[in-house]
């Protein structure tokens, strides 16, 4: 199985100017665009063997080459397919070429699905994420790096729209996510540009076969919706890239006028707010007691019983928490 | 021709409840949503015989009468339809059995289209428009009423998706446009309810075949994306008005942040400023110097390079006008 990756390139010096360009293209994206500094850090990568994290593996390989940092592997057997177990084996086989630390586990995950009563894309996910937290405590690392690019964006904001998020949610998944330590390198950078990235490379991968199902949402949004749209733009990725900055700018710009909320919004801060920062501050105070997405619905109502002065009216939001009107300002508490 | 119109309801009170709450929450819309007020003003309706601008006309037509109010009709003859004779005396009939003054313009939009090099779409429009301004003045107006409904909305949306329109752009055009006073009542109405508003008020309309054109995007839009939209989640008009909310709620807010920008936003102010905030300043100023549509690619930059000092620098924007970076702040003004 091996001699497939005799010719793998192990440093940027290795690989065409055009390809190097690309990779310091991404260590820009990460230091000036998420502002994180990756050198000399520990970098766990979610490493299928598809495209994307193969893409993302190497570039992270020639980056911590150069800048010092290491980079640690993680693969999970979902035991979905039947070349499950061969989809293993080239993963570390691939690593072990590159001098990578492969880490691999194997789950049965429509089993836990059916236990749990998920959804197999839930259950995934969880299982993943949680093999992902526990090689995070196993080698102290730093960042849990994963392979999304830019038509996964694209898909995951149209999938946003279906669903009727508001702003800035709307522009889609963050490129780094401090609360699990998430990093997405490649989330600005089309999925064409990552295949093209390997084949010039003569670097081979593992094709997903479930990508191409057409059951699950996501895939209808990638086999339908996105073709269509791309139709009428074929520079929709672009766009879709730009709205996403301009999210990141509005969501920190949002994150910082309701930063420290407190249990109790008073009037004067109410009074002397907008609407649409009184929105996002009730947001703000709600995620703050924990677990649970408040509707915008509910948060306009909320809103619409302060301005006209209904004190003692009660509003309920997911997670047990409860907002309540009094002559003070607005009150959130969990349910008793 | 008239004997269809025979039965014609002519007041609130001859319609089922049902209806008449239907009237009473556009009445709602109008006044609190979109904070404007009605009673005894002059409204010219674009009345072109479809469903839309029927179901319009003859709300706003209850609604004058209750409130008080003169409702006027304004039609316009593209003759882009071998039935578009038949359309303006239908329309002439219904004004007249409703006691509503109608006035009447026939144009050859395809023959303005080809003399100005325009889209047969934008030169109706452009007709459209200045016709219905004539009547304004003509009748001393204060509103010029248009059809358009929450399915058109949900289009608007889609197609500025498609484009890459920023936020809140993005959330779609305005109930009320102050500049040209257009009002658009039906909004967050969807269209199936103003079909079976007329329906069960035994109202008739004219049907308009180049809606089911697929030349158009718009229509491509219609036949094509928002179904799918409706696949996925049969509630999308419901998200899309929700996000229409949020988006008026905040560009109220950036409006005020942004109110009366001068020619040269200074240092002191940038500094305090979040980007979130400079790029809405920097887009205010240039729209204060006229028409002409900033891109988000180029207020990016601007932005970055006032971020990196880049004294002396100058941004290009349509409409002729220029951004220059100076040690005393930005300066925008109009190419000598």
């Amino acid at each position: 199985m091996q001699s497939q990756f005799l010719d793998l390139p192990t440093s940027l010096q290795e690989i065409p100017p055009q390809w190097a360009h690309f990779c310091l293209n991404v260590d820009n994206f990460i230091a000036h665009e998420l502002k994180l500094s990756i050198d000399n850090k520990t970098s766990i990568v979610g490493f299928s063997g598809g495209v994307d994290s193969t893409a993302l593996i190497l570039t992270l390989q020639f980056l911590a080459k150069r800048r010092g940092g290491r980079i640690v592997a993680a693969h999970m057997n979902h035991n979905l397919r039947k070349e499950a177990q061969e989809d293993s084996q080239w993963c570390e086989a691939f690593c072990k070429k590159l001098g990578i630390e492969c880490f691999t586990r194997s789950e049965d995950i429509r089993n836990s699905a059916k236990i749990n009563g998920i959804g197999i894309e839930e259950a995934g996910r969880d299982a993943r994420y949680k093999f992902f937290q526990d090689i995070m405590r196993l080698v102290k690392g730093d960042f849990v790096m994963l392979g999304h690019h830019l038509d996964d964006l694209c898909e995951d904001v149209l999938m946003r729209l279906t669903r009727g998020t508001a702003w800035p949610g709307l522009a889609g998944m963050s490129g780094f996510d401090p609360h699990r330590t998430l990093v997405r390198p490649f989330l600005l950078t089309p999925k064409s540009e990552l295949k093209s990235f390997l084949q010039d490379l003569k670097v081979g991968w593992r094709e997903d076969a479930s990508n191409q199902d057409d059951e699950w949402t996501r895939n209808r949004v990638r086999t339908t919706l996105l073709p269509l749209f791309l139709k009428e733009n074929p520079k929709f990725r672009e766009s879709i890239a730009r709205m996403w900055k301009i999210g990141r700018i509005d969501s920190d710009y949002w994150n910082q006028m309701t930063s420290s909320p407190d249990q109790e919004l008073s009037q004067k801060v109410l009074l002397s707010s907008h609407k649409a920062l009184r929105l996002r501050l009730f947001k703000a105070a709600l995620d703050n007691l924990g677990e649970g997405q408040a509707l915008a619905k509910t948060l306009f109502k909320l809103d619409q019983a302060w301005c006209d002065k209904k004190n003692g009216a009660v509003f309920q939001f997911p997670g047990n928490k409860v907002a309540t009107i009094t002559a003070s300002g607005v009150v959130f508490s969990h349910k008793h």
